[in-house]
Parts: C-alpha cells; sequence; structure tokens
C-alpha cells in the first residue's frame, strides 16, 4: 500500500473537523456502549461513548474518557450525583438508535424515548439499563482523574453486575462478544461488524501459539 | 438471548485466570496494536497492546495504560528513557506475530528478531515502526499519570508523525481502517476482522440520519 505522511506541521494546518474526523481513526477501533443514568429528580439519560476501555480485572474495573462538551455533562453529572451507571454493548439491530442519542438534546428529555430504546431496571440496581443491549453492566462509581493536559475527565467504576447472554460465556471465563453480536466503531461515525479470526493460546518463548477452541461453560 | 447474571460477590469467588479473561471481555472490542520502542543501548523493544486509546484531536493525544508486569516494564523504560515511540496497526497478515510479542524474553533479546517482524526507521524518528504495519504513528512522550487504584500508569503522548495508505483516507478527514486491513480484539487472545455497516451522519434532535459515502481524498 503506497503511504501518505503526514507531520505535526500538517496536522495543525488541517481544518478543525478534518482534524478531529483525522485524529479519531488513529486509535484503532474501539469498543462503542451505551451508558446509561439516572439524575437525581429521576430524570433518565441515555449516550453513546467509544471511549470505555477495560482497566484492571482484580477489582473489576472499567474507564470511561469524557470531553467538556455540553451533551456529555448530563451523564456526568448523573453519575458523580448517583454513584451508579450502566454500561450497554450495542449489536447490529440497534447501532442507529444508539448513534442518534449523540444528538443534543435537552436536558429534561429522555434519549431512551427520544431515540426509542427501552430503559430496564433489574434487582434494583439504580440506574437504567438498555433492554435491547445483550451485554449489559451495572457500574459503581469510584474515582474521577482530571487529566489537565487536555481538559478531558477520566471516570474509573467498577463493574458490580454482569448480564451476558448463557450461550456466550466459555467454559474459561472469556465472553464471546462477536456471539452477542456486539458491534465496534472506528472514526466519529462508522460502525463495523466483527468476523472471528481466531483465539490464540498464551505466548511463550520459543513455543508454537495454537488455537484456542470454543467451549461453552457448562 | 438467555442471560446469566453475575454480581460482585460471584466476580470475587473466580479462579484468578477466569476473573481475567471474563472482566477482560466486558469493556467491548479493543484496538490492538504493536509498540515500538528503542533503549538508550539501542536494544529495540515490541510489544503488544490493547489499552490504546484515542483522548484528544487538538492537541493530537492518544493514551495506553501499563500494567506493573515485567513484559511491559522494558517498554514503559523505554518511553521514559527516550521520550519516543510507535504505535503500529495490527493487520490479519501480522496478528499471529504481533501475539507472540506478548511472550517473556529476556531483555536483550528484540521482540522483532524473535518473532519475524522487521524494524523500519523513517525521517530521522528515534523509535522503530513495524514495517509490515500499514498505519504506523509516531508519538512524542507528553505525560505519565500514576492511576493509584490499581497500581496502573496511563501514559499520553502527542502523535507526531502518521504514515496512513493513501487509498484508505477519505475526503473529510476519516481513515478507512478496514480498508487498511486493521483488525481488532476482544478479551486477552481473540482477534477479529471487521465488516463496515455503514458511516452515520451527525446526528440532530428530530433529523433522520444518512449514510456519509466514502469519497477518497484527491
Amino acid at each position: 500500500m503506497k503511504k501518505k505522511y503526514i507531520n505535526s506541521e500538517d496536522i495543525a494546518l488541517l481544518e478543525k473537523q478534518e482534524r478531529v474526523h483525522l485524529i479519531n481513526s488513529l486509535g484503532g477501533f474501539k469498543s462503542v456502549s451505551l451508558i446509561g443514568t439516572k439524575s437525581n429528580d429521576n430524570s433518565t439519560n441515555l449516550a453513546i461513548f467509544s471511549s470505555v476501555l477495560h482497566l484492571g480485572a482484580s477489582p473489576a474495573l472499567i474507564a470511561l474518557i469524557f470531553r467538556p462538551s455540553p451533551p456529555e455533562r448530563d451523564t456526568l453529572r448523573n453519575i458523580l450525583d448517583s454513584g451508579y451507571y450502566t454500561i450497554n454493548h450495542i449489536n447490529e439491530s440497534m447501532y442507529k438508535k444508539a448513534h442518534q442519542t449523540s444528538a443534543r438534546y435537552d436536558s429534561d428529555i429522555s434519549e431512551f424515548d427520544a431515540v426509542g430504546l427501552t430503559p430496564e431496571y433489574k434487582k434494583n440496581f439504580q440506574a437504567p439499563f438498555v433492554k435491547e443491549s445483550h451485554i449489559q453492566l451495572g457500574i459503581q462509581f469510584k474515582e474521577k482523574i482530571d487529566i489537565t493536559i487536555n481538559n478531558t475527565i477520566m471516570v474509573i467504576g467498577e463493574i458490580v453486575a454482569i448480564y451476558i447472554p448463557k450461550n456466550c460465556l466459555n467454559e474459561d471465563g472469556f465472553i464471546d462478544i462477536e456471539k452477542a453480536n456486539t458491534i465496534t466503531c472506528s472514526g466519529l461515525d462508522s460502525y463495523h461488524a466483527t468476523r472471528k479470526l481466531d483465539r490464540l493460546s498464551y505466548a511463550k518463548p520459543g513455543k508454537e501459539l495454537t488455537s484456542i477452541s470454543s467451549l461453552n461453560k457448562k
């Protein structure tokens, strides 16, 4: 493939929207999910995020980056006020509705109603899950870290509730999120389904890699 | 899909490796790339990471999470010592070699040689790119943030050099990373190619979403 070279000066000279598209594409494929929250006066909010990041397994921590823009402020305030939120994987049948949650609706409008997704309350968890989502996580807020270099905020939460399709849990703990129809995204607005290549064995020096077979958890 | 419910107590009771697989799967699909570095005594190092995260476009910042485990220590030390590193997208033709870099080779062994990938030096950038990679980024170290809650470290860098296939750059700045054969991963060891669903227009309240056509940059 014939390559184009772009340096810092070229990046600085780009028109703002072009730079946003370009730089956003460079990080590779991203997780994309819906964050469900509820405000102190019981208004629900639903927002799409492509910055969810696995942080560690013990304790089970997951991080999320907030930019200082208005639509994200409702979600952040609800998380800080209530201490709880949900992360819901997006599948092929709902990604257009999920994308529509990024429109700048007024604070008193629930994105659930506006885009046609269903809030679901389960086992006394106070934040709403998305009923149409196949993998749903209940998260307890733990810590907020200010990233001063560009005024973003990292919110760290602990996974305290997990709902996954029974037939997607493998016996070694791996969840086959492709089988659960979870999709991925790239850049600001590009959505992609996946096609599994392989699961590879734990790598050791001088040892040939093998495929890990998918055995469903009994 | 019939769902299984897992709560905090269930998670705590899982055997360690099972918990690692389970929690790692929950964040959704992840970017997966190779980080190339060079030590002060000119040894090269190459390591696979699935924690690369777009942080912002102005300035063009990209983040990376380090766990406190030994194989990652070489990469972190080289970044802090030299101030530069490369991020190289992984494609279908090289993902097994990329996975093999996660084996615990001794510090004096270059993973480039061990797994059969080719270091490439370009335009006086001091860290090695991966020649087999179609999207290559040169990064200048900016800041290190200690995440004390689980002893991980976030390293933030600025994108100062970009090499992308000419035919993958769209006229609005979007890079078609699927066309560049970039793959994604889930969990610790599962690799996936992608199938584009659509690019969706900027969402506004009450406005129908449309597809964004892919026009190559002239």
